[in-house]
């Protein structure tokens, strides 16, 4: 299918790839600008990351943390939503092509392709340590948990039954800490009374974290309370030495062997492959660096941000890959973009504002770290809710999520307890 | 893996194959009663069938029609609940077997096996004109709809776009009405505004019955009701034709070739291989045909219900394949079974009592018929909707499908609008 352009020269051509964070917050900060958008997505839904891992846990439904890309910008007049796969950038033609064969060409382009999780090294262990980026990551890694419990509840060897029970976590930044924290909730809470064979309080989740702390981004104090409050909650902490092998029976790591049916793995991401498409220098995790402007060396009609971007932050090493970076990063963007079209082409530097860290530790806990305010425990864990609360888009899902979150809080029942999709590959049994 | 059973020989052992309507009512009635039940599901989730078209056309998530049985149940010490699938009976020794290799002794067997979308004898349609009866065939014509409507936005020639907007529904019963009625509105309200090369509301939607009306179960006057209305939405009805082939580029029948890039089968139901497992007599849809006690002919200790029996219903031929239907027969069986273990082996025969029949047109109307009062149109709209959230399992779950129809109600706004679970063999595309 080729594309079908009006050819209107005058009219300024913006192509953005990714819906995510940086790409969306592009979009709307240039809303009724007198140019013609096109934002290209592989997927036909922006997805609220942050939560990701409550779809993965049975805390919340799908559809609760993702809408419809073309809906949230119906009243966009200037944007264009296709739903594609972009595999190549010419910057010599000023076009981008998709798998489809489709050429879309470009005056500025917003390169905001976001990450995909990574084994640097280890892609071999990805069938046993799945992570956490997509709906159907969540929707899978939800699907090993739940199982795992029933097959547990019908393995007759108590080895064997262990192994079932026994979740292990990768990785102890805000991901892995808070996996681990709604499974311990889920194993002793949510599950108490539904199996007659295996009592769930007895699943063991070890949170495994490299480096020697969990939650390194946040401050020492709150980081040691992120722990203790992970261990009175049931779950394992190792810290201080990575993980060395994963393999279908389990992990290794500091001479340990830990015996898991179930492993999730929550270190390390890989930019998308934004740089290569540009043939410009890329750093380990894949990410291009970038201009303090923002555009890719070389091309100052071309900008990258978010995930696929590494952006120096003065003394403090580079911008974190979060939610709250990309979307300054996507309104600095729409910024440099607006002021061009006015005919002002001075290099604008980004500069990021670091507006805190949060992270949950099962239902009644949580570390927030605002640099001036720290909390930590009910009361930081209402603030996350909040705040979270306040990003979602739309009335109707702050409503549907507070509604579950209430429930669970008060309840401990989670709604989203479903086995879906299973992959005849996947699992050993056909269960 | 094989079973261990405590062997307590003076307790009644009880198997219950299928938690459907039929298989969790007999449970439910059975509480407290002093014997083994087992109730043994090749999924982890009772799933509320009757909406599931609504998950299909996106205005549902799947958690919010879907319970995890052994939740349900967990307050039933005497039930323990399986994920398996049962693949034979073995009625010399009294075992069934499940595809794990367990096999599991009964005194009592209940089949309440459910039913699966049928071709008779045109098997090759399915992949074109797939039906719906689990959340992943939900899933599947979800993704399909939406990812017609992306294509369609991107497709340059007329004719190409024409078939990708247009939605054939085969069988005009209350599935096929309602995914119809459902459809209309997604295009003409939901997607309003979302798209800027197509007009959603140019999409047609097509019924086609091969019986000589819609709503074949109710009388003349609300079958001829709801084809008002389903056309009043812009539904095209067809009837007295049935479709005589399905293939990639759409359906033929009564002479007509329809070229359609989205099918959906709701014309007929196949009993699962519940009579194959006792080598008893089936009809042409595979349902075996019972006792009037429900039991299977020559086996007293076996009781099949729902849409796995075919069961006389005195002059008004047999017992229809609907919700109510089989949770009368789970109760009969139950009270069969409570008055066996306390002495009484008289037959008791079932007697089958029609509620009524309702069935939704978009979303503003429906028909409803309980004999002695019959309603169309929009009090019949709130009928059906209050009935449908009493039905629904749990509180939570009234709130949240509550909350879902009144958005969608006002706003026209759906929340499941998600392609997710893309299958690379389904599209022919690499969208």
């Amino acid at each position: 299918m080729t594309q079908v352009e009006t050819p209107v020269a005058s009219r300024h051509r913006l192509v953005i790839v990714g819906a995510g964070f940086g790409g969306l917050v592009t979009v709307q900060n240039l809303r009724n600008v007198d140019i013609d958008v096109t934002l290209i997505d592989q997927r036909n839904h922006h997805l609220f990351q942050p939560l990701l891992y409550q779809v993965a846990t049975s805390t919340l439904a799908t559809s609760e943390i993702a809408w419809p890309i073309r809906h949230l910008l119906r009243k966009f007049k200037n944007v264009k939503t296709l739903l594609g796969t972009v595999d190549g950038v010419d910057t010599a033609s000023k076009t981008v092509s998709t798998l489809d064969g489709e050429v879309i060409a470009y005056d500025t382009l917003v390169l905001a392709t976001g990450a995909r999780h990574a084994y640097f090294g280890h892609d071999d262990w990805e069938p046993y340590a799945p992570g956490l980026k997509t709906l159907e990551d969540a929707t899978m890694i939800r699907r090993r948990i739940l199982t795992a419990f029933e097959k547990a509840e019908r393995e007759p060897d108590p080895a064997k039954r262990q192994e079932l029970l026994t979740f292990v976590i990768i990785g102890g930044g805000p991901t892995g800490v808070e996996i681990a924290g709604t499974l311990a909730d889920l194993s002793r809470d949510t599950l108490k009374g539904d199996f007659r064979v295996i009592d769930p309080a007895t699943a063991r989740v070890v949170l495994i974290e490299g480096g020697p702390r969990v939650l390194g981004a946040f401050n020492e104090d709150l980081s040691a309370y992120a722990q203790r409050a992970l261990e009175k909650l049931g779950v394992i902490v190792h810290v201080g030495n990575p993980v060395t092998q994963c393999h279908a029976d389990g992990v290794e790591f500091a001479g340990h062997s830990l015996r898991a049916k179930t492993i999730i793995w929550a270190a390390g991401v890989q930019a998308s492959p934004a740089a290569k498409w540009l043939n410009a220098q890329a750093d380990r995790a894949g990410r291009l660096a970038v201009n303090p402007d923002l555009t890719a060396p070389g091309h100052p009609e071309i900008f990258v941000i978010g995930d696929t971007a590494t952006v120096a932050n003065g003394d403090k090493g580079t911008v974190p890959g979060i939610a709250p970076a990309a979307k300054q990063q996507g309104a600095h963007v729409a910024k440099i973009i607006k002021a061009r079209l006015a005919g002002d082409t001075a290099t604008k530097p980004f500069r990021y504002r670091h507006s805190g860290d949060l992270a949950t530790i099962g239902k009644r806990a949580a570390v927030t770290d605002f640099g001036f305010i720290k909390l930590k425990g009910y009361p930081a864990w209402w603030l996350w809710g909040l705040a979270h609360i306040y990003f979602l888009i739309g009335v109707r899902n702050r409503l549907a999520v507070a509604l579950s979150w209430l429930w669970i809080s008060f309840t401990g029942a989670r709604s989203a307890r479903l086995i879906t999709q299973r992959e005849a590959a996947e699992e050993d049994k056909p269960l």
